[in-house]
């Protein structure tokens, strides 16, 4: 049976681990895709073009926009970054399940050009333990941990745009939890395919 | 946190091994709580009353009938079967999770009365491993067997009304996709529910 892959968003605010569990979950899986950004800033030593991104120029990037072809992006000082749409959407289609790890005003925008995602908010298991990873980078002042912290506790708010919530107490278990709702997923019946389902179950008989 | 539980109906034709895959759970989640039924035929030997069934007379069933306490009940040639609402209201205000194995025109019933349950249809592996396993049982005639698949053959077309489709290929894989609908069902985010839960991940801050 051909089925249409998934688009997963894995998001939530700085400091959750959402990298990490991102991570976790693509060491454990074969049968997902990772999405990889696009971005205009140089590489840095290391990183590795198609693996870390796709590095390109301005002019490339602008009409990229301009055309439409990205599912989200947004500018970070002078830089962009961004999601290649046409990436995501063979994978799509050739039935393949997408990571597309990403913070929460990426998702949204996402969403709105890909509502039928599985959109997860990844949390922290306390706003306590946020703030203190927050502090433990250790590369902040106070003024910028207090701004950092404050707008995370704000976009908690956003997590009812989003379809499942994980608490990041323990990577493995919320790695774990990532797993369930993708097999669960894989398993829903979709308004829009549930009669080509019935015709397939059917016409093999 | 304190979260309402899940009703998880477990649903499909008659031969797709609903019941083993019921059982198999039970005997591996504690967490679950399962739905008795209630009946108003004799007990059989060996039948326990509030473990296999609750059993009583018809005058009580059919005051049950008409005070719009059961979620759903059928009369099988000269007997009441039904599921009491009261003991799976009770258990969902507690926060567990009940689990109710049933066949589909009671699940349908099931859904008007409580349409936030979790629907699940189980498949068999193929059509005609279904007509194998109709014949298998050995007990009826070519008649009976041609009317039961044909009937299972119709049902199928009422899964566009559930939430998820299990294929039971195999008790031990199906029951682990059933896990995975529990586990990703509790992570759902609920728009009745998500103010709630934003406010007390943010009070304890």
């Amino acid at each position: 049976m051909m089925r249409r892959g998934l688009l997963l968003v894995v998001s939530g605010p700085s400091g959750v681990g959402k990298g990490t569990i991102c991570k976790a979950l693509m060491k454990l899986r074969e049968d997902i895709v990772l999405s990889v950004s696009m971005t205009t800033r140089a590489p840095r030593v290391g990183e590795t073009e198609g693996v870390n991104y796709f590095f390109t120029d301005h002019k490339t990037f602008e009409s990229m926009i301009q055309n439409g072809e990205l599912l989200e992006f947004a500018k970070v000082y002078d830089n962009y970054y961004g999601t290649p749409k046409a990436f995501v959407m063979e994978q799509l289609e050739k039935g393949m399940d997408v990571l597309l790890e990403i913070d929460i005003q990426g998702a949204l925008k996402v969403k709105e050009q890909y509502p039928e995602g599985v959109f997860i908010f990844i949390l922290p298991p306390t706003m306590e333990e946020l703030r203190n990873r927050i502090v433990g980078r250790g590369t902040e002042t106070p003024e910028a941990i207090d701004k950092r912290f404050t707008a995370a506790y704000n976009e908690i708010d956003l997590m009812e745009n989003y379809n499942y919530f994980i608490f990041n107490d323990r990577v493995d278990l919320a790695t774990t939890r990532l797993i369930s709702i993708i097999e669960a997923e894989r398993l829903r019946i979709r308004p829009k395919f549930v009669k080509t389902l019935i015709r397939e179950i059917k016409e093999e008989y």
